[in-house]
């Protein structure tokens, strides 16, 4: 089986060294594209990239190679790489690809694509990299039905928070992890949330039988969140994570990125570094979790070669069967509200006020001794009630002369203890 | 796709109720086997059965079927289970089975079989039940190099272990669990480890490409384990759980089973009653962690479902090549000694003695206070060694008079925090 591979970046190279290190002599890289490829030939990893590949900046040469039979594609981002994609398909070589943006975005008519041709298109490094959530869904739940999918899926945003855990501040950790090269220069996608989300989409698709539009999932950024956020969360028995999750029921999707307030004793909180965990939850087979390194170079070529490997054994994946549907960003759970206030009588009732003309109930009202009155955090949490009614009270609250920054309000997630026969 | 089911008692059942409740209308029934078969139509599950279906005691009558395409056996054992399903692969029938004793006694020769015959022999039923390892490590891990794979694979002695940690004691949960289903009057094929053993053994197959005889792998009892351990190990930070290991080094194979000391960091320290739990440990992918309810009715039905609609999709799965391989049932590791004595002088010495022989180096006493002279218990550890080098010195030891009852010796797993990048 012939590769062209398109990258030879981070993974592109990894993926090249975990294909020689598998022996395997009947898969082998003829042709690398990238931009700049003579730099790329200097790689220190090109060595495993058999001799006589060939190396091009024209992408054409891949595509239109008669003597390439995947392309494997792990360059990330929708323009121009679908065009690439649906040539390489329309021609009949399968594809295996990381890119979740297209996965999610595109992934219907890909998928139809690669139907039509009678080849295949592997997508399991898109979310959670070395961590086989997608083809486990796909060829061991699909007997469930599987009603809610959460977890942890941005690694750059789970090192974040669960060094913040750790009493680092968010500024100086996002510093660190841009050093590391955890993070990008503009750390946008991850911290925004815009990258989860993408991941959040595909598997729905898979797990939820459910298409949906990222753009249509509310996604809220974790540069909000505080150490005071971690110690009021420690109070609640909880921690801060940026947790993706997507519920179906009657028909309706409700989804949504974001940091949480998640209890200890929910699997999503063990999550430490970079690791990703993906929780499925089914009415047969009650919750399932996969865990492991999300991101990083090798991982990642672990799930590509794991695709390529699939193909050159003549194994065919599992197809399922979705639907578009409208997704709603509401959901029903306990909240957080987190108040940095310029102290003065009054406070407590103005909030309780608000949040009584929404209807919502305070559950419970923590302040910590120890903070000067013109910055005072504190925080009010609420029985369960739908996230969009409180938006208006936060509008609101947002609004009061004594509020010295925007409140912030996170779901808390609920662990739920059904259990199974 | 119509299927002929092996077996209507739990896990059959449940197949039933999970195909009724896919909606999949293309999938059915057409033939039920079973002993007693006119009591079993009584079944409240019988309902969930397309009327039509032939109900038989006689297994030739699915067996040779021209309108079984599938033959689903969820009976378990190896005779006459065996034949019947060499006789279905042979007639050219797909074959599902939960029966993780068939794969690992004769799997090799059925999958050869399967592979002569063009059909399909999937499994996904007989490790972890409702988690998808196999399907996980077949599609999405067979591109890396796993070395390692560790877990809790056999619900039983979880849910007994993690009760003890509790504080209860092993005949009174052991006692309950029978009560509960968890257990069966006889426990030995559960506590003595058979049933994890043949577990480990489906799994090397897959993951090591090592084809291992269950028989050689050693598998030590937990019923001597008592509530003075998780004491003891607490004080180490560590818990007991029943661990199932098995590592590949320069072709050789070291495997086991039995009691371990597991660091409270380590996700196999999660699991919590009947849970299941699998770790492997790749070159590239670094550890990834799969867990969820590993027993029952329904979340092994979810894994026979997800094997049959896979080959109604028109799926195929990957098929990994395994190579018989020896297994060494030794290990280096620390390990934990648990010694009951009636209290005399000279007794450190004495064990001292019999270590310092073999050339195992103790790396800490440990004995708690509060116990009488005549019964009292206390635990050496050692620095890693061989564990076969133990095994004189605590035949030595049993014999010495001041002891009570035979010596605990216990492998304590290292959390290795490899990481990847």
């Amino acid at each position: 089986m012939r590769i062209g591979l398109l990258g030879f970046g981070t993974v592109g190279s990894a993926f090249a060294e975990v294909l020689a290190a598998s022996g395997n002599e009947d898969v082998r890289i003829t042709h690398v594209f990238n931009r700049g490829v003579e730099r790329k030939r200097g790689h220190e990893r090109a060595k495993f990239v058999a001799t006589g590949a060939v190396w091009t900046e024209r992408v054409e040469d891949v595509l239109e190679a008669a003597d390439v039979d995947v392309v494997v594609e792990l360059m990330g981002g929708l323009d121009p790489v679908e065009g690439w994609l649906r040539a390489a398909l329309g021609a009949g070589k399968h594809v295996v690809t990381a890119n979740k943006q297209l996965i999610a975005y595109r992934g219907a008519e890909l998928f139809a694509l690669a139907a039509e041709k009678g080849v295949q298109l592997l997508y399991g490094a898109a979310v959670a990299g070395g961590v086989p959530v997608i083809p486990g869904i796909a060829q061991g739940l699909s007997g469930d039905v599987i009603t809610r999918i959460s977890g942890i899926v941005n690694g750059t945003c789970n090192f974040i928070l669960s060094s913040m855990e750790g009493g680092a501040d968010y500024g100086e950790v996002l510093a660190k992890a841009q050093a590391a090269g955890y993070a990008e220069a503009n750390p946008s996608a991850d911290v925004d949330g815009f990258d989860a989300r993408a991941k959040l989409c595909v598997l729905a698709r898979l797990a939820l039988h459910a298409e949906i539009d990222p753009e249509q999932v509310p996604a809220q950024t974790i540069s909000t969140i505080s150490a005071v956020d971690f110690a009021y969360a420690k109070e609640l028995g909880c921690t801060v994570r940026q947790v993706s999750r997507a519920e179906i029921a009657d028909g309706v999707v409700s989804a949504s990125v974001g940091p949480m307030l998640v209890p200890k004793t929910s699997p999503i909180a063990w999550s430490r570094g970079t690791q990703n965990m993906v929780v499925t939850s089914g009415r047969f087979g009650g919750d399932v979790v996969f865990s492991g390194h999300g991101a990083g170079g090798h991982p990642t070529a672990v799930a590509v070669m794991s695709d390529v490997r699939a193909i050159a054994e003549g194994s065919v994946q599992v197809r399922l069967p979705a639907k578009k549907m409208k997704v709603v960003g509401d959901v029903v759970a306990p909240h957080y509200l987190r108040f940095v206030v310029a102290d003065e009588p009054g406070i407590v009732a103005a909030i309780a006020g608000s949040l009584a003309k929404v209807g919502a109930n305070i559950d419970s009202i923590l302040q910590h001794r120890g903070f000067g009155g013109d910055r005072l955090p504190f925080v009010v949490t609420t029985e369960p009630c739908l996230s969009s009614t409180l938006k208006g009270a936060v509008a609101e609250m947002a609004a009061m002369k004594f509020m010295v920054e925007p409140p912030v309000c996170l779901q808390m997630l609920v662990v739920d203890d059904r259990d199974t026969d």
